[in-house]
Order: structure tokens, then sequence, then C-alpha cells
């Protein structure tokens, strides 16, 4: 399982949009075959930085989703409401087993 | 729903202990009622570095997994195979929903 967490520190007064275009994307995402999980968390000690937990089935999985249209449409809608550029770290997901995700 | 992400950095040649102890762990730490998921992940450009994801489904139910046999044999049996101490970031699971985690 490749498991991708794309952090991102969204601005002052836009938590709320984020919030909402972000789970219209997790919800979306979800229904791809290749994704396993789509998990979108809140840092507790600062409301302003997000984690997506992205879980792939195959690396090509995670070509597939950025050619859907739902993150295209999502990654058009937060792009201003970035405080900084996103970064993300890749990771191998040892457990559980691959039919467990 | 209370997600903690615990950083560990292991020592060169301590990698293929950790991984067992730490899996013995997830496996019984699993079996926790109050305890949703306990993803085990290796960081993909760097073997040594591993993320524990704990999903508990209330902050008491995280006090509770410290009080368990496992969680203490894993404590002790990896304290010497850290590179640096551990540490950790608590978020809230805000996608999916409770009852899909």
């Amino acid at each position: 399982m490749l498991v991708v967490h794309v952090f991102v520190q969204v601005k002052t007064g836009k938590i709320d949009a984020f919030t909402t275009a972000t789970l219209e994307n997790a919800r979306s995402s979800l229904a791809e075959p290749g994704i396993a999980r789509f998990d979108v968390l809140q840092q507790a000690d600062d409301p302003s930085a997000f984690i997506l937990v992205e879980a792939y089935r195959s690396p090509h999985d995670a070509v597939l989703h950025k050619e859907t249209r739902h993150y295209q449409v999502w990654r058009d809608t937060v792009a201003d409401m970035m405080a900084v550029p996103r970064t993300s770290v890749k990771y191998s997901g040892i457990f559980p087993d691959e039919k467990e995700w």
C-alpha cells in the first residue's frame, strides 16, 4: 500500500471553505477503485493545519487520481486558500495487510 | 476520532527488530475496543523512519491503551532501538464519519 501524507497549511479565514472543498474531494476520491482510504485530519493544536492521508493500492492509482475531475476541481479551488505550498511524504503501509485497508 | 501520529526514527541495524515488535503491538492494539485503527507506515525514502497512526474512539481510549500489557512490552522493547526520542502530533479525524473508521 502506498500511503501519501499531504500537509496543508490553510490561510486564516479560509478554514471552512477549505474543509468544504476537501470533504467533497475526499468523498469522490474514496469511490476510485485504486483508493483504499482518503482521510482528512485537522491538527488538534492548530486548526489551520491539515493532513490528507491518501492510501493507494498501487503507484499507478496515484497517477490516475490526479487525472480525475474531482481532484482537478479541488486543486484549483483550494489553490488560493493555502498559506504556503503544500508538501507531501510517501510511506509504505506495512500494517495492516493489503486487504485490510 | 482522535488520531495520533507517532514518529519514530530507528537506529541503523534495528529496523527488523523494531518492525517485529511494532507489528506485534499493532495486532494487539487493534483488538482494543477503543482503537479503530493502528497502522504502521515506513517512509519510502528513509526506511528507518516510521509513523504509527493510532485512531482512538475517545481520548480516554488513548489513556487505556497505555495501560495495556502489549503497549508496555512494546515501549520497553523498543526503547533502545530509537535514534532519537519519539514525538507525536494529535489530530481530529474529520473524514470519514466516525462509524467508518
